[in-house]
């Protein structure tokens, strides 16, 4: 059989050690700031019946579907997102002590167009508080990516925010016909990523009139935060979190929100939002789940990470592989080998032993040069006859005879 | 619409909080284990293309694949283990760096008949060394299940070990045809089980003489370790390996094991084996992949998860939930349990602000019982005054009015 039929399904991605690495310390620095504020963790499983996924996006996004038969014929599928899922399960477990604050963070599976650099199948991560009508709710969301954002590391950013109502007020105030209200409020959302000029000729294109438009903008500049959205901020500020703007032109799709609206945004690197979500009343029950409030936000988990990984960032803190790798200079020095790997683990340094007794020196150097391996441990006769062991650092190329405590006290 | 259509799929299952906390738990262990002899994680998508999981495992196990199209109608599947993947990724990748030692923890997908308690998603838990033919891989295999199932907290196990060629040693030993080897071998696997006499009968049964049975036990009497199989005990045990035993009866499906094999139970609670592996040398080719060696063992994550919860083990170790909730006596003092939940939370005190400042504090207290939250803070006029914070312990019951310094002390 040839090789070359294996291949990684068009649209898939493997994530290779040195990508995971990336992954699981954002996911551990995620799950960490989540479980600070009281979040815990769901998991759902990868297929729901159709009847549970169809009906609640629309007929487009049911095109992306991954949909097929279970062995006793009933009709499933790939979960599309992790809202439906939340929606199910607080419907199926209605004694969940409310509010129910989870998080989330699982693939979601869609068909999309590959020739866009999309990927059908994704990590998202969601957290939500379900079942608070409280302005702190929402706060507390905004506090929680605030923190995300720092412990990922990034500096240079904002959170922006904005409500529903203040959206459709301005839209109201500068005449705005209520048919006309979504189309030209997606167009404003625009501004972030184009430039006025753009946009305006944009809003021409759609028939808005040019005095409107001039309306649109000049109540834009006059926005204010409104009462409930002003407590949110105010709240979050008390909470520790940094950098919320109020923005009146951001409106993330917003079909099913019914309040505040969260984005956010890193300076450097030019990314594109890397968060989203604000509150969404009614959501749950048009799913299909009870009749409850909610509030939260997804994190571009994939996005994050590709990022993290392209820019280079966390090099030095973020080690995929291991801290050094023991060598083994023949079958009669094996023991020693085997004795200090033994003793590096013991101290929970990530210690590899080469797994043979029978490759020459210079090979195992080169695999663990390879393999980005920062330290290498050689002992040779000499070695085993002084008591002592060679630490060689890869990057500088030097190397030296010393004690296996002073070892321990380099690698820790 | 009706809430009671809002079913999880037959077969498969939610992970509430409870479950994951534990889920997390072990799964952070395990990873900390097999980083810390140098392996490093593994992810490959949930689908693969038919041509790559068909034609590996037989036609049996065919029938129990989610099998359907993708949307340019390439024929995909559900990924029905970690190995097909496995093998894959190393076909696909050639420049990785030999041994490739990756360990992989993911779902993998079999429409099993349910009746059997069968679950139709279940975690994968792989660690394998591939491209080394020494006998240190396979010792190292066994030095990592040690340290698993100790990192588990599981003290009484046993981690057996038998060889192929041992089994097919005692069997031509006591004459066995050959063409009856694999089955009298079957039933000799059960003697873990089941008891000598049924295990007698059961070979009876499938017409083995009396003689040759008597043969057959005292081989497995007189069997000792082979050469190889001797050497990696050996090494396993100079790495720190504990309690592994030699069984010349255990086989675990021997279709592709080229060497050792490993199996290993746990005394208390009994929930049969945790782990199985062995030596694969012709198994990667088999499956389309790199005609590499390799050796590995699988660990049973859902299994383990399942009993740790069922038995209640860990259950003062592990918090699913929060440490505290800081209850919110009224609007006019929400300022004052802000203040007090951030702090706490710079401490890495996992916090939880009861999102709410009109509730009543009876029914705060009752949602933090509920949710199993050990402790709760009150934050009441009279703490406000003496800046001192009531800290209630919900399992004892106490109470007692300290200060901020002293609460994070206890909390800590």
């Amino acid at each position: 059989m040839s090789n070359t039929n294996l291949q990684t399904p068009k649209g898939f991605r493997d994530f290779l050690p040195e990508k995971m690495a990336i992954r699981n310390e954002v996911i551990k620095r995620l799950r960490s700031v989540f479980e600070k504020y009281g979040f815990s963790e769901l998991q759902t499983p990868s297929l729901e019946y159709q009847e549970v996924l169809l009906g609640k996006y629309g007929k487009e996004a049911e095109k992306l579907m991954y949909l097929f038969e279970d062995p006793g014929k009933r009709k499933v599928g790939l979960r599309y997102d992790l809202t439906v899922p939340m929606a199910r399960v607080a419907s199926a477990y209605q004694d969940l002590p409310k509010p129910f604050k989870r998080y989330q963070i699982q693939p979601a599976w869609r068909a999309e167009n590959t020739q866009k650099g999309r990927y059908r199948e994704f990590f998202q991560c969601d957290v939500d508080t379900v079942g608070s009508k409280s302005p702190i709710a929402d706060a507390e969301i905004l506090a929680v990516i605030s923190d995300c954002l720092s412990a990922l590391g990034f500096s240079a950013y904002e959170i922006k925010v904005n409500s529903r109502a203040i959206l459709f007020s301005i839209m109201d105030k500068a005449g705005i016909a209520k048919g006309q209200q979504l189309s030209v409020i997606q167009s404003i959302d625009k501004l972030s990523k184009k430039s006025k000029e753009e946009v305006i000729s944009e809003l021409k294109n759609k028939d808005v009139g040019e005095k409107q438009i001039d309306l649109v903008f000049s109540e834009i500049a006059k926005a204010k935060p409104d009462e409930y959205l002003a407590k949110v901020i105010s709240l979050a500020e008390e909470m520790g979190a940094k950098k919320i703007v109020f923005d009146p032109t951001i409106s993330r799709g917003l079909d099913y929100y019914t309040g505040p609206i969260f984005e956010s945004v890193v300076e450097e690197p030019k990314i594109g939002s890397i968060t989203g979500g604000g509150r969404y009343d009614g959501l749950l029950k048009t799913l299909g789940g009870p009749d409850l409030p909610a509030v939260g936000t997804t994190i571009g988990l994939d996005r994050v990470c590709d990022v993290i990984e392209k820019l280079g960032l966390w090099k030095d803190s973020v080690n995929p592989f291991v801290k050094v790798l023991v060598t083994v200079f023949s079958p009669d020095l094996l023991p020693l080998s085997l004795s200090v790997a033994g003793k590096l683990r013991s101290f929970n340094i990530n210690t590899e032993l080469f797994v043979s007794d029978e490759t020459p020196l210079d090979k195992q150097l080169k695999y663990a040069d390879k393999k980005n391996v920062p330290f290498v441990i050689i002992l040779g006769p000499d070695e085993a006859k002084e008591n002592l062991i060679t630490l060689k650092n890869l990057k500088t190329k030097s190397q030296e005879k010393i004690t296996l405590d002073e070892v321990i006290a380099k690698l820790k």
